[in-house]
């Protein structure tokens, strides 16, 4: 073992401990806000609104005041503004769990069944032999047993599986942590509230990336007790950890999808329109279910999300790597150069969080999003200057690549090359989201405007916004697709994935920022805090939107290049040569594959809408069954509405869920590997449109809708106020998009990258046995 | 010349000839309608509603009674309709006319440069050498100068754009003519109406038809007086004929549907939404532009679409059977097979619509739509047999066909499983448009449902419809392309194309009679005709709405099939081996080709909607400048409408048409063929999702919507009835459905084709000279 593979060892590891010891930290500044938990019984009872109670026995019906009557910030008032925002929080957070834990009863079930599955199917692929064979790759050496990559494959499934489960849940715990504290430091102003909302973020952001490397770092090591100079079945079994994580990505994104919409549809169709009532009012009995679904949907969704495109991209230029001359040289330096850009990139964010949290501190409401935005340019600029580095000193100068049956002459600088170009590819689709999404610019306000003539034209104005944002960043893709696709076959894919998911700790910590803030709004609305305070996690909210469609913009690039990554391992690790368009078995999987996300996208949207529609029945019957409830006299049944949105988000999520994992199986068992290839491009390219163009479009009806309400211009004020003709068509707009934009679109992300890990994974079941109808 | 080929030389023009025979003596019957086009002054004007003239000088704005007041049948009245409905006809012939011919002055410039860019750039694959070379497929042959080649391919062009001109603008004069005619009739029963409109779709269907046969035929025998042996650059030239009607088609399809959607959106914005007047009412400034719109879009769009189809199959069947053993052994009987089948298709339409005419009279109006569905299983079981007796009379038993320069042994039989599995697809593909599109079935009956929770879950369920509704239809597709490809490469999804199209005249007709319905409805309503009356149009243009979409299932599935078809004759053309995948410039053509469906789709969208703003603008202004125009009392100024209709139009067509023509031109010229390859398979596979979602999503609102208003259910009752909450939402739903399925989904079946055809015409170029930046 070489210098450099000795200094990997130490930097790996070490970076993942300071990142975790910085999220704890981070954590450790959150905790100092107090929010205590009790709440002062008769007097919060009777001052404010209904108690926040997720017991279902009745006995908690508070008698809540007017809603109307704003808490003060007295002293004595103080603590009641206190003692509700925790019980609110503590409402939001016994829900969380509540759905979460149900949610991975399913998936452990899942997750076993399915280890089993991937263990018979690869230990069936040298009829479970315990004998070693010859290498695939590596000329004259002896691998281990198809039997041993089938148990260490299912193994490494698991472990993804639990790191992935692991991290959303822990950021859903911040998550719910971070929203009353955030409310509650808004008193303080401002800049403290966002402090707030932002390292909560970044300790979720911090925790998921180190963990993720410092899990899949040990992965390697102790399996490499076994394999020893085996790389190849080494890093073969090591993609099994890429599966674990996406798969629970993909129910986390789709569950978590379908409960926040759910809510979020159900509690505006009655609340907004007919009881005309507002946003996050307590006497909806929606409402705790509405901010449930930010935690378990937004977050923890989304942070199982990114955990699985890191996993993946890592685990796909793993296996690339082990298979080129870094395999056969046995120099893990530079088969541990994807981590070691993680771990660089880990670095990176910790100065740029520490840039943000106290160099440049927010000090007004229109500093936040700039100061959102610079963070993304730093770190990209930094993580350049890390990319440059750590390829120079973890790389040797020349090398070859494994191109598809052919070698390919590769220089440590191509890879720079490459991690640079999808880092900012990444930024370049991120303000491109932005342009498309953000009411500062002319799109949203087009959008805005098209509503003077009703819900239909504002449909179609926000549609075709959609489909137009899409073109650059299929260009940036394009590029980055091209420039590492021809410096370093799909290695340079790969590692382009990694770089534009190399800043994922602030990436993450952005994008948690969004939902943290939304959620403390929503706490501020329903402790009936005062306006200003409202307007101060509204203002924090507003930006967390614009910011959020940029971390959607990252997720989709970045999954589309992890996807083709994985792609191009597939077809290496399936030994296919060639995927030829004119070959009619590649054309028809082509096909089929470009109409998976549409047939995945329909069973998602309906999901929603079916959820929906019971939580619509169930607040009005509530408005109609409790008495005093509009009054805010009686509290309404919390309890039922979470249960509603959990028990339907859980059916719900299994046939769109089958269907991703059944495709590849299917086709790659009974029509080969050929048919497969070519239903992961299609799915691949179909996709990515559908994904980038759905978020954008349901951006951007949100952002038009609160460019109305917000009136901060004349041409905005001309469509408003609340409650106009033009305002009630951008609300219309706005619901349309909530399933585009945080289920189908984001979940789509998961399916293109799913696909491609799972046929990855199986790739050698199908290359000995698939095809069993055409080959 | 044998005897097969002599055969041939009598078949195919006989069959053009009988065909358009045929279509000339339905014209006869049709025309045995007497509408006087006399308006008895004094009569008329003091009896309905507004005089309908195109004249702009203000001198004939009639003195209109209330419009709520019918016209009953009595004997003076019955003159008093007669005349009304032939000045209501004949202001939409002047609207329409005006159109096209201001269209066509646009399209005769563009067809003029377009044809020189041919010249120059196939001029300049030799340097314009005058010297003959050696054929390319044929060894040992000499063939013509490829500056022969370039003059006889802009010829082409020229003759294929001038029959597309001219069957969309005959398609256009016989809707015209037979609108009022078919209200008339209504007066006489629905059998007779019926009957009237579906033999003036005929007229329509078998002109094209037989047309688009002749001329190509012609061209072939007259561009062979040249060519002579030389049947590689015969068939070559020849394909300039399908990139000829096609590029017609386009600005039809894209110029048609932005005027008729324009028009459509504009009236029931302001109309029926602002002003709660019903659908066609005269008192509506945007009345005539809209049906109008019907003619020019739906008709002479849809016309020149389903023209390019065929012409497009044809040639590129044609193309691949001359560089095949057909061509080489020159056996004309052979290379014309794609021309025998549409020969006898023609006879098997015939056949098909005198029973429905002549021996299943429609007798009731339940009858209407099993009529028109019977047809299309009539004409597919006798296509089916006419298929067999061509495959055999026609073929050799065993010959060779091109495949990708390998050679594949065909048997007569497989051309004759991949015509008939065409055909079968095809009827699958229509069928399952009509399960999701039409208000009989569950689907359109839980979008009508969802209306009663808003316009926002309406459109969530119609989205999600149309994307489920892809399922069947792409797999029908892949089936008939694995079965084609499989049994005789390209040339067998040349011929299942053509197999789909053969039934074209047929399903032409049953295409053109809803438009034709439609505004024989619309003439009822603005003449002020009896309750009964309007009910019988109803009825007849609820049925042509099934068999609408029915006929744009069958469009896209075509359009998909000769996309490929035309795909493989230009790699086959351009001399590449294979599309692969896994080569970089592949790729990225790929993904940037399945993004540009949803550019062009959000050019179509915009367009729309910025064409329908104006028409809004204009339609409010005339209500609020024009005195007694909502009372009845004066005329609108129709023609003002027509013009902005008009302008729009033609303005917003150029960037669309721009893109589509240009994206294949340049990534050829500057990216090579190989990127080429790749943007047209993308285009292809995303295109199609697109567009069968699109139509879909469409039709099914729109059924939606009239399911509600007929109210013939307790459900559907319970939704309604017109004006109620749901009916509104529903009326949102079909607004945003029209720019979906009569605008950005028919489009885009032109897009993919006409960008495979280009390439297909520019090959030898690209070949020669592509790829400036990388090859």
């Amino acid at each position: 073992m070489g210098t450099a593979a000795a200094a990997a060892d130490v930097v790996i590891p070490a970076c993942a401990a300071v990142g975790i010891a910085f999220a704890l930290w981070q954590w450790f500044l959150v905790s100092k806000v107090k929010v205590s938990a009790y709440a002062a019984p008769g007097n919060g009872h009777h001052h404010g609104g209904p108690v926040f109670r997720m017991e279902d026995d009745g006995e908690d019906v508070g008698i809540g005041g007017d809603h109307d009557e704003e808490v003060e910030e007295g002293a004595g008032d103080r603590t009641v503004a206190v003692a509700r925002c925790a019980e609110i929080q503590s409402a939001i957070s016994v829900g969380a769990n509540s759905f979460l834990f149900t949610q991975y009863k399913y998936l452990a079930a899942f997750t076993a069944i399915f280890a089993v599955v991937i263990f018979l199917f690869l230990g069936s692929v040298h009829r479970f032999s315990t004998d070693s064979r010859p290498c695939q790759y590596t000329r004259g050496r002896t691998c281990k047993p198809a039997l041993a990559n089938a148990t260490f494959s299912a193994i490494a499934f698991l472990l993804g599986a639990a790191t992935s489960v692991v991290s959303g849940y822990l950021g859903m715990r911040i998550a719910t942590y971070a929203n009353a504290r955030t409310t509650l430091e808004a008193r303080r102003g401002i800049g403290a509230a966002f402090a707030t909302a932002f390292r909560s973020g970044a300790v979720m952001g911090f925790l998921l990336a180190s963990l993720g490397l410092l899990v899949l770092y040990a992965t390697i090591k102790v399996f490499g007790l076994y394999y020893g100079d085996d790389w190849e079945g080494l890093y073969e079994s090591v993609t099994g950890y890429g599966l674990g994580g996406s798969s629970m990505a993909l129910f986390g994104r789709v569950g978590g999808g379908i409960y926040t919409k759910a809510a979020d549809v159900g509690a505006d169709l009655v609340g907004k329109v007919e009881r005309n009532i507002p946003e996050d009012d307590p006497r909806n009995p929606a409402v705790i279910a509405d901010n449930v679904g930010d935690n378990v949907g937004d977050i923890a969704g989304m942070g199982s999300d990114l955990f699985g495109s890191y996993a993946e991209s890592t685990c796909a230029a793993l296996f690339v790597a082990s298979i080129s001359s870094f395999g056969a040289d046995h120099d893990f330096a530079a088969v541990a150069y994807p981590l070691l850009i993680s771990a660089a990139g880990l670095l990176v964010c910790l100065v740029t969080t520490l840039l943000a949290t106290d160099l440049f501190m927010v000090k007004t409401v229109r500093g936040v999003a700039p100061a959102l935005k610079l963070q993304l340019i730093i770190s990209t600029v930094l993580m350049t200057v890390a990319a440059l580095v750590v390829s120079f000193a973890a790389l040797p100068a020349n090398f070859t690549m494994f191109d598809f049956g052919a070698v390919k002459q590769v220089k440590n600088w191509h890879l720079f090359f490459c991690v640079a170009t999808g880092l900012w590819a990444g930024l370049a689709i991120g303000f491109t989201t932005e342009y498309f999404t953000s009411n500062a610019y002319s799109p949203v306000r087009d959008v805005a405007d098209s509503c003077k003539t009703g819900a239909a034209t504002n449909v179609i104005f926000g549609l075709a916004l959609g489909y137009k944002s899409v073109i650059v960043p299929v260009f940036a893709i394009a590029v980055s697709i091209y420039v590492g696709f021809t410096l370093a076959s799909i290695y340079g894919i790969a590692v382009a994935a990694l770089g534009m998911l190399s800043t994922v700790a602030t990436g993450l910590a952005i994008d948690a920022y969004g939902p943290i803030s939304d959620n403390a709004g929503g706490i501020a609305e329903m402790a009936g805090m005062s306006r200003r305070i409202r307007q101060m996690t509204d203002a924090l909210d507003a930006a967390g939107n614009t910011t959020a469609a940029i971390g959607k913009g990252f997720a989709i690039g970045s999954a589309a290049l992890v996807s083709l990554a994985l792609f191009g391992a597939f077809v290496s690790r399936a030994g296919v040569a060639d995927v030829n368009v004119l070959n009619p078995k590649v054309f028809v999987g082509l096909l089929v594959g470009a109409m998976l996300p549409y047939w995945f996208s329909a069973m998602t949207m309906r999901s929603v809408g079916s959820a929906a529609l019971k939580m619509v029945e169930e607040v009005r019957r509530q408005f109609a069954a409790i008495p005093g409830l509009m009054e805010g006299r009686a509290a309404p049944d919390y309890a039922r509405c979470v249960r509603i949105s959990t028990d339907a988000s859980l059916r719900e999520m299994m046939p769109p869920g089958a269907l991703v994992l059944l495709a590849p199986l299917l086709t790659g068992t009974f029509f080969g590997v050929r048919t497969l290839a070519g239903l992961l491009a299609g799915a691949l390219v179909s996709g990515v449109q559908i994904a980038i163009s759905a978020s954008n479009s349901g951006g951007a009806w949100d952002n038009a809708k609160k460019y109305i309400e917000a009136g901060a211009s004349d041409h905005a004020k001309s469509l408003g106020p609340k409650g106009s003709d033009a305002h009630k068509a951008a609300v219309i707009g706005d619901t349309i998009g909530d399933p585009l934009k945080d289920t189908s679109g984001p979940s789509l992300n998961i399916l293109i990258k799913l696909m491609a890990v799972e046929s990855l994974v199986f790739a050698p079941f199908f290359a000995a046995h698939g095809g069993l109808i055409f080959k």
